[in-house]
């Protein structure tokens, strides 16, 4: 298979190509990127020096598509939905980086971001990209919306325990932390070394584009939620950490085997109801999502670690190329 | 005032002599500790070389009492409760920083630190040492347990406005995230550089010291609360942020005016209602507290950030003092 | 004293206000700053509120110089030049912070930093801020260049070992790493958190523009040093530490006599010949500079650390105010 | 080919028990450490569950001789001595990580690391293991000794150019710093969080160990070098970086075609002469050397990263195993 990334010299571009340069059935053709446009991939990222030399593009979408039968969209949203349409009329599979198709309901996506939506079809025919929970769905889309990484960690222990009825709806709180690198790569004063450096705070309270999107999904479990969403910045480059409050009925042991059952074949899952405190360190340059269970009384504490990038971002989109492709979904990542 | 600190050499120790060093009316007599017995201050800490380059002596109480008016302990929990009852029955004020005198009540103390504790009577006479709530009692003390760090985070906020029925007493939680510093000055795998560096994590879910202590003082305000407490360890060496999560019937207004009149003598209480995001950056280093609101539907979030070192122990420790003595709480506090 | 700063909002801005906040001769007057006009200093910089609420002005330069006795300018070089020349010309005493008035020599300030110089007359005038070396100097100036803080860590403790000829003139190397707020506080990729995390790097080999400064301050000493200076940049936020490498022909003891001597009298100047290690971490958020001296055969070590922007810069600034105004020129720095 | 890996929970047998667990012809047997016998791998490091679920042995090397065909030791240096003769004589591989077969001069080794050296025969037998340069007797050794990580830094860019004499073997002086991970992973206050994260210091001033491995491993060039090194501390987890300065004759081309030249096989050095800046940060979490050269006048300075336990341990440990087998170096190593 032939892929291509457009917005390459990203933080998720770039963990995207360090996987594909070592996958064994995508071959990286094109790079995109209009700001490096002439310039080795391994000028931007050094790290990368020997392991992909490919020299970047500018935004030619019509050689992209000549050469690709894959294209993995690395854009901010609003900017993704004329290239998603672009590509997916040309007939290429797509897996969207941005927010563009993740709300099947437009007016929801417009009321969130601010913008229109000029694609409803395309939207109805695009899949939510949790590979662990919508196999189904992505292995027949053209089209695929990556979650963001916030939402990645809170539905992927919530969505289980909700359509078992193991929780309650209500109430449920997601107090999250990830590190800088989820602000992008760009240059911000808010996010310069002396600024985030020993430092800790929250942002975006009660306001958080991801909050929507979390309860959004969580939807199609049959019930209605109104998870309260509150992100802080870590003075750490990578991983995101999700303290989970809910009320349950059900004890430790039937909340562990609901989700050890739901997520038998995930060999990204790693679930621990032993008293394991899990690390962001733990999942950080990994594919793994580490999620330990506590309960007393009525009250479930669920902590849920990964990394931003990969599992939270380019990790996630290449078990979705290769389930959108019909190979195993871990195939290619360590 | 001849002052002295037992158990001088740690991280809260440290901060308390860079403090006393330059306070006006404060003159440090005797630093002891065991460890680094006959060692100069300064050569265990050289950032205060010519600043305090007094000779550390060792476990001499005798000594220590009759050279000095006050004394703060810095000692762990249990060990501080004799070196209290000494000092106390020698005449000295004491300001003790373990959590050996925080809890009214013998058997829920005896519970939570799995000791006994034999100075019932001291107990009662020991004031809980918030100088922003409690003046009055620490004023006419001659004991004062001086409060845990995230306690200190989290009571400030919530103790008007529970005492003001601003906020439902239930269902509220506390999700804290403290610097390494808070877990002492050791030798320990646990928190050596490299396996805190580039991590987040949760710990002693459900099972937190600092958990009883805070519903035990916010008792006082005539509520039984259930405050479900969760400490994280941030990567980084120093500050608390505590986000919290509570019900009001109340807009913000409303809660921020009960807080700023409330602590309207305050000088190191700074409160936010303006959409302003504390960062632990802001107050580390410093005795202030930075508490921000924000009120939407029927739900509140407090974040609460200070310095775990100052605010969350030394600087109010030596504001407990002054009070003690009979001073301006805010003397020789920068 | 009334004091005013220009260019007050940049990171030595901040250390500057914090420290004149609390002098006690000092008070001031207008901060000024044509990005953050009309915005408290607080709202820039929250850590300060209730500390320094002063509202901020834009570049009103003839308020400035009504209002003021004293003002310490804080722009980049070439800017200062005829804001420099401004201020002095109105009868304030001026300390400034840009190397615009440090090389004496025209010609070498012009191949530099590739300006003109305007002011060669004001050049001739200016004292250069070493207050430990150049008090005399200092002391009679109207206008002093504070110096650069690489020079300030290399030149400090090779200048009494050069005049007295102890060591060789020739083939120093001077090994220098700073933190990253020497970079200055501004939106910049290259200084964004997740590039400078986690990583270590040297730059501008062989050129860069303090590698004159220390020779030609050297100069004055009576001997012509070639000094090869090499900077590096540590994940940090503050502090610099230069490992300085010289032949000599003495002893230790020699050296360090010649040394501690001469800072006699400097209680900022922290002198170490017992195999102590000094950090950054002993001296950042103070105005020491820790040195630690080191003789094998005919090879001496220095290791010298600074916080870059308090001795560095703003604190060493308030030393040479203080002596101009015929203070202690410890007055006011803790 | 069945290995097995002794001294397998420090961050070196970390690094290496990753690397091994997806390689293609190596089979991890056997994992030993004393302190975490009978646990899983991955409770120890919790990162590689599902990846290396292996349960860790005590020290018992008969089992371990049995079923392993080569062998990895991390242990301390002195204790190498007896394991890495036991497994040699049973005919195993064994690539030995401490100093113990480093120096093929016993009375220098003895003098250095201050114990008997028992082996003086297999001394003689023990190759160096940089793999670029001492491929041949690699390639034929039953017994590798790998290299200090500091020596491999500093060693690889100077080798090819002293060879050459194309530098002067006299005066070369290495400023080398390092991430915390070099001081291993242990229970230790100097290298807890607080007491290193925003602080950089020198030490070992004229005594580190791994300057005589750096002259001794130098003079097979056929020159007598006394290079001078000083090792600092980097508040970073993981990576080395080396300015070493040399005199020259040399233009810059010169010297970069010699190196270009010598390495041309070796994937994993990446040299520069376009006046590109390498970080540690660019080679962390892989096998890659980068070296950076510039020349001014009769000056060379060098510039060279490495992951100090990638390419500085266990990576080349790997390269090293690799050609003991006949495989490409490069084997299994990304």
């Amino acid at each position: 298979m032939n892929v291509s990334v457009v917005g390459a010299t990203g933080y998720t571009g770039y963990e995207l190509v360090k996987i594909l340069a070592n996958h064994p059935e995508f071959e990286i053709k094109c790079l995109v990127s209009e700001t490096y446009e002439g310039q080795l991939f391994s000028d931007v990222y050094p790290k990368l020096r020997n392991i992909c030399n490919i020299k970047i593009i500018g935004r030619d979408y019509e050689a992209v598509a000549k050469e690709s039968d894959a294209v993995f969209l690395c854009l901010p949203h609003a900017a993704a939905q004329d290239a998603t349409a672009f590509f997916y009329n040309k007939g290429l599979k797509v897996v969207d980086f941005s927010a563009d198709f993740r709300l099947k309901d437009k007016e929801l996506y417009e009321a969130t971001y601010n913008v229109d939506h000029n694609y409803p079809d395309l939207l109805a025919n695009a899949a939510y990209g949790l590979p662990e929970i919508f196999a189904d769905q992505i292995q027949n889309a053209q089209l695929v919306a990556n979650p963001g990484c916030y939402p990645t960690s809170v539905i992927t222990p919530l969505y289980p325990l909700l359509k078992e009825g193991l929780i309650s709806p209500e109430g449920i709180i997601a107090d999250s932390k990830s590190g800088v690198s989820g602000a992008g790569r760009k240059a911000s004063l808010a996010f310069s070394f002396c600024e985030c450096n020993e430092g800790f705070k929250a942002y975006s309270i009660f306001n958080h584009r991801h909050n929507p999107e979390i309860n959004h999904i969580l939807k199609d479990t049959g019930n209605k939620t109104d998870v309260l969403f509150t992100p802080h910045l870590i003075p750490a480059s990578k991983g995101i950490e999700s303290t989970i409050y809910a009320k349950t009925n059900c004890d430790l042991k039937t909340i562990a085997t609901c989700l050890k059952e739901f997520y038998s074949n995930g060999r990204f899952v790693r679930i621990y109801d032993n008293g394991h405190l899990p690390s962001t360190a733990d999942v950080t340059d990994t594919n793994f999502i580490d999620i330990s269970l506590f309960v007393k009384d009525d009250r479930l504490i669920i902590l849920s670690c990964i990394d931003n990038l990969i599992k939270g971002s380019s990790g996630m989109a290449v078990q979705n190329m290769n389930l959108m492709c019909g190979f195993d979904d871990t195939l290619g990542i360590l």
